[in-house]
C-alpha cells in the first residue's frame, strides 16, 4: 500500500501555509532522526528511537529557550524540573516506548560525556507512548545503540513518518499510528517565522477522530479496517508533541505555545483520557544561548505579537496528527495483532463533503 | 428576533445525554443568578453579574473540592492561591466585567460576614471577562447591590442565557456572546453522574467558529451580519468557565476536569488568543465538606473511571458557548457600536450540510 | 517607645551589605507609599494600604519582569493569572487587609483609567492579610479614598515601618508586627546590583521566632510582653513579600528569586502554618519593557550568576521580618485587645549571647 | 573514626519526639535499602543506589497518596508528569547518581514486569544528585544489578547513614555528606501520626550550615578541616528529599508537606544554587489505594489539621541533612580528592555554646 501525506491527498487544514517541507525540520537547524527496530526473533519488536535536534547538533553548547505542558500526565518526559527552572533546553529531545525512556535519556547523557563535556553534566529530555500491543515491549527491545543510532541519523530536510523510529509500533484513534510533522509560516512583528511540530502519535478513540472538523473516524468507521480492539479499550495511549520556532521566544512564551498544542490535539479529536501522557514541548531558537555567558543580549517578540504563533501551533501539530495517520503502514506485531492503517480513501471521501 | 437554544434548532454536539435543563443547575443544589445592568444613562451600560452558587448557598460552610485550569491567563479570577493549596472552593463563584471584580469579590466578603462568618475570613472567587466595547466600562457601572442582586437571585432551573448577567455586554467570535450553560450525564464505576458547564462568552474570531466540527463562522460569513471589528482586532477578549459535576472527585481531579475545558474551547474555535483570559473553574459536590471537622471521610472515584467525565467537560463546554451564541440577541450599545447576534438560520443552514 | 531598625541595635542579619537606606526602596525607581488608617469611631480601625511602585510610577506604561510564588497559599494576591502568562508587572503592588483586597484592586484600575488608558485594561496585583484581631475588619474599613492616598504618598527614600500603611493592625511572631524592609548589593556578573524586599509581616509563634539563628523568641519568653493569644491560636496569619531588583532577570529567573523569600521567612521562623498566606512576588527593574512593542531587546543574567542574588533575597526578606518587629510599637484596638511590641532589650539580650 | 548520630552527641534540632529509630522506616511498612559501590579500578566508583519503598514493597499494587515540590530544578525526578497528574506514587523511590537515573528507572520497571504487571505500564520516581567529584561519574559505574540490590535490601528498622547508597560519593556544606534519615511524631486530629524524612544531601556552602541556628560552619571553619574546594566552587550540588507519613493525606496535602521540606532545609543553611536540584516528594501511607478499584473511600485529616505534620517535616529534614553530616566518613575518591567528615567535636562545641 502506498501511503501519503495529508496534502498528497488534496486535503489541508488550518489557513497558513506550510514551510518548504512542511515539517518541523523547516526550522533552520532543527534536524530529525530515526532508529527503527522491528523484528520477530526472539520476540515481535515494533519500536525505535526518534530524536528532535535543535542547532544542527550544537544544542548542547548553544541552549535554545523552552518551555512545556503536560495536558495529560500519565507518560513521562524527563528533564522536566531544569526545563521549568531555567526555561532552557540543552540536549536534543529524545521519543521512545515506555519502558526505555531511561535507557535513552542515559545514552544521551554518555553522547555528551563523549562530546567533551567533562566534570558537568546533563538533564537530557526524553519522553514516551506505549508501544506493548503490537510489540514485545516488556522485552526490553532497544539498546544503546539504538539510541546513538537514531541521533547519529539527525538529518534536515524531510522528515520520515508513520512506522518509524519512536513511533513505530503506535496506535491512533485505532488506526496504525506514529511520527508525523508539519510546519506553518506565519508573520509576527512583520517578520516572517517558521513554527514546526512533530508528533509521537499513540492516542485516541476511532470516533473521535476529525479532519478539519470532519467526523473521519466516524465516516470511516469500523466496517473498512476494523479497530486494533473490537470491544473497546480503556486506556488509549498518549501523544508526545515536539513544537520548535525561529521566532525570538523568552521562556514563558515557549510554556504558551506549548500549551497550543491542545488546541491542534482537540482539532484532531484528542480529549486527554486518563491513561494518556499528553506531554507537549516547545523549543524556540530564535535567541543563541552560548554556554556559560555571564551575561545574554535576547529579543523578545511581544506578547501582543503572538497570536500568529498560536495559530501556527494548533494548524501544525493537528496536520501532523493526520500525517502520521496517512504516512503509517498496516502493521502486524507481537502475537499476531494487527493495527490497520487509516484508509486514505477514507480521508479523501470525506474530503469530498466538506461543506464549502 | 426570538432566539434559542442549540437544541431548539435541531442542532447538538457530542454524544452523551444532557440533563433535564442542559444546564448547570443540573447538578443538584448548583444555582445560578444574574444581575444585569443595561441603561444608557448618564452613559451606557451593558454589564452586570453572574452567580454560580453550589450546595443551594450552603458552600460557605460546606465547602465543594475545586481546582482550576488557566489556559491563558489574560484575565483576572480572584481566590487561586487557596483554591490551588486546599483543593476547595468555599465561597459562591462570580463572574463580571474586568474593571470590577474588586468589588464582587469584596460584596461576597460581606455577604459572608453578614452570614456570621465572625473574626475568620473567605477568599472568594470572582473572574471576570471585558464589555468594555458595548459597556462604557470606565464609569465603573456596577455597585455592590447588583452582586447582592446576583446572589439573592440564584436559583435552580432553567438559566437565563445571553445577554444576561455578567455576559450582557460580551462579545464571542464576532456574534453577540453572553451566558451559556449546557450538562451531560455519563456513567463512572456504575453509576450516573451529572456535569455542567456555564460559560461567560467574549472571545475569538468569527473564521474560527465551528459547530460539531462544521465551519460556521465562515459558512456565515461577514455578509448577513458584519463584525463589530470590520478591520480585525487583536484582542478579542476572554472565557471564563465554570464546570460543576455530582461525582466524587477529590481537589487533583477537579482539575484534570477543568483542563478539558480547554477540548470544548478547541472544538468551537477557541485558540487562547494572547488578550484573552481564558480561566476554567471546576467544583464536585459529591463529597460534603462542613467546615472545622478534624477528619473527613471521602470517596473518591478511581482516575480510571474519569474518561466519560472528561468527555462530558468537552461536550458541555463547546454547548454551553454554542448556546450562548444562539440565545445571545443583537445588542447596541456605548457610542452607538452594535454587535449582531449569531443569525439562527446560519446554524440550520450548517447544520443541515453536515456530513452524516 | 523609641522603636529602631534591627542595625540601629547593633544586630544585623547575613553577610552582604545593604544599600543606603536599607530598603527596597534602594532599588532605582521603586517607590513605597502608605496610608495609615487608626481610629476608634465607630469602631475601633487598625486598618491601611501600603503600595509599592515600581519605575516612579510609570510602570504601568513601562512594565517590569516578574514572577511569583505561594508557599501556603491561604490568602490573596490578585493579578496572577496575568503575572504568570506573561511574566510581566504593569501596575504597583497593593498590600492591604483581607476583606479590603477588591477595593484596593478596582482603585488601581480607575487610577489607570484616570492616567488615560482608554478601552483597554489593567489586571491589577494587590494581597493582603488579615488584621481583624487588632481592627474590626468586619466594619470594612478603608475606602478607596485610602488606596489613592497610599498611592500618592508613594516616594523613594527611607520608608515608615512597622504600624504603617497595610501593616498597621498585624502581629508576627505573636509580637506587633507590620511593615518591614531591608536591601542588600551584591556582585553578578561583575557587576553590583541593588535588591531590596518589603513585608507586610503578621504571621508565626513566639517560639519560633529566631535573629540569625538565635532564638529570640524563646528567649524572651512570654514574661515581659504577653502573646495577644496566651492560649494559644491554630491560624496565625500570614506574610506577603515583595522582591525586587535592578538586575536585568526574564521572568523565569524572577519566579527564583520570588521562591528563595522562603528562605527568610524560614530563617526568621517561619513554617507555612495552615491558615497563613504567604505569597511573595519578585520584580526587576533592569529591563525596560515599554508598552506595545512588537520586538524588544532585552538583557538577562546567566543562571549561573543567580547565586548572590539568591542569597540577598533570603537576607534582605529576613532582615525585613526582624526590621518590622523593631519598629512597631505596642497598638491596643478592636475590643481592647493590645499587641506588644516585641522588647527591643531582648533583641540585644540575644545578640550579645550569640556565638561567635 | 568512630561517626555518630546528631542525637548521639547530646544534641537536637526541634521540639517534636522522634519515633523508634529516628528515621523514615519509623513510618509502619516503609523500607529502605541501599547498594553502595566503592572500587578504585578500573576507575575510582563512589556511589550507588537507595531505594525508598512504601508499603513493604506492596507499593506497585497498593499506591500512596502523594506530591512533590521543586526548590529548585537543577536535578532529575523521574515519574514527575504522573505523580502531578494522579497524586499518587505507584513504586519505589529510586536515589543515585544523575548521570544513571535512566538506569534505575528501567530497572524499576524491569522489576514490575518480573512482578507480573502485564501489558501494562509503571511510571517509577529516581532521583539524583551529582558525585562526580569523588567517584569517576563518566565511567558510568552503575549496573542494573545495583539497583535491584538497592531494592532486594530494602528493610525495615535502623537506616545506615553516611556514605552508602546514592549517598556514598555526596559533599554537603563542603563536608562530606550522603544519607541521612529522621521522623517525628506529632499529633493532628486527635491522634498521633509518624512522619519521617530522608535524604540525599550534596549541597550547600561551609559559611551557611547551620545547627538549630547556630553557625555551624563558621564555628568549625577552615581549619580543622579543609573544604574539599579551596578556592570556592559555584556549583554546590544538590539535595533530594523523600518525606512519609502515615497520617491520611490527599495528594493536594502531602503537596503541601513536601514544600515544608524547604524550611528544614533553609534552617540546615540551604539557599537553592543555582546548579542544585533540590527535589522533594511526599507521600502519606494512611489511605490504603488498590489499582483497580472504580471507587475508593478515603480518609482525609483536615487542612487545620495540618501544622504538626508542616513542623514535623521542617524538624525531620533537618535533623536528617545533620544525620548525613555526622554518619559521613571522610572519603578520598576520584582523581586522589578527599571530602572530610565533619569534625563531631566542632558540633559539640557549638552545642555547648548554644543561649538556653
Amino acid at each position: 500500500m502506498t501511503r501519503a501525506r495529508l496534502r498528497d491527498l488534496g486535503a489541508a487544514v488550518g489557513s497558513l501555509p506550510p514551510g518548504p517541507h512542511n515539517a518541523i525540520t523547516d526550522v533552520p537547524g532543527v534536524w530529525v532522526g530515526h532508529a527503527t527496530v522491528v523484528r520477530d526473533e526472539p520476540t515481535a519488536a515494533r519500536t525505535g528511537v526518534t530524536m528532535v535536534v535543535p542547532r544542527e547538533g550544537e544544542v548542547w553548547e548553544d541552549y535554545c529557550f523552552a518551555g512545556w505542558f503536560g495536558f495529560n500526565g500519565n507518560g513521562e518526559m524527563t528533564g522536566l524540573p531544569w526545563l521549568e527552572e531555567s526555561g532552557m533546553l540543552g540536549s536534543p529531545v529524545g521519543i521512545t516506548n515506555t519502558h526505555q525512556v531511561g535507557l535513552v535519556r542515559d545514552a544521551l547523557v554518555r553522547h555528551s560525556v563523549e562530546r567533551g563535556v567533562i566534570e558537568g553534566f546533563v538533564l537530557p529530555v526524553v519522553a514516551e507512548t506505549w508501544d506493548g500491543w503490537l510489540s514485545d515491549i516488556d522485552a526490553f527491545p532497544l539498546t544503546e545503540a539504538d539510541a546513538r543510532a537514531a541521533l547519529a541519523a539527525a538529518a534536515p530536510g524531510p522528515v520520515a513518518e508513520g512506522n518509524v523510529g519512536g513511533g513505530t509500533g503506535m496506535i491512533c484513534h485505532e488506526f496504525k499510528g506514529g511520527i508525523g510533522t508539519a510546519s506553518r509560516r506565519c508573520v509576527a512583528a512583520g517578520e516572517t517565522w517558521t513554527l514546526g511540530a512533530l508528533v509521537q502519535a499513540n492516542y485516541g478513540d476511532r470516533a473521535d477522530l476529525r479532519l478539519d472538523g470532519l467526523p473521519l473516524g466516524r465516516l470511516a468507521g469500523y466496517d473498512r479496517v476494523p479497530s486494533p480492539w473490537p470491544g473497546g479499550r480503556e486506556e488509549a495511549g498518549s501523544i508526545i508533541v515536539v513544537v520548535a520556532t525561529d521566532a525570538p521566544l523568552i521562556p514563558t512564551q515557549c510554556t504558551r505555545l506549548a500549551r497550543r498544542a491542545t488546541v491542534g490535539l482537540a482539532r484532531a479529536g484528542g480529549v486527554g483520557h486518563n491513561g494518556s501522557g499528553d506531554l507537549f514541548l516547545a523549543f524556540a531558537t530564535g535567541n543563541h544561548l552560548p554556554a556559560h555567558r555571564a551575561r545574554r543580549d535576547v529579543v523578545m517578540l511581544d506578547h501582543e505579537q503572538m497570536n500568529p504563533l498560536f495559530a501556527a501551533t494548533a494548524e501544525a501539530v493537528e496536520e501532523a496528527i493526520l500525517n502520521a495517520l496517512c504516512a503509517a503502514e498496516t502493521m502486524t506485531g507481537y502475537q499476531g495483532r494487527t493495527a490497520h492503517a487509516l484508509p486514505l480513501e477514507a480521508v479523501a471521501e470525506a474530503w469530498a463533503r466538506r461543506p464549502r
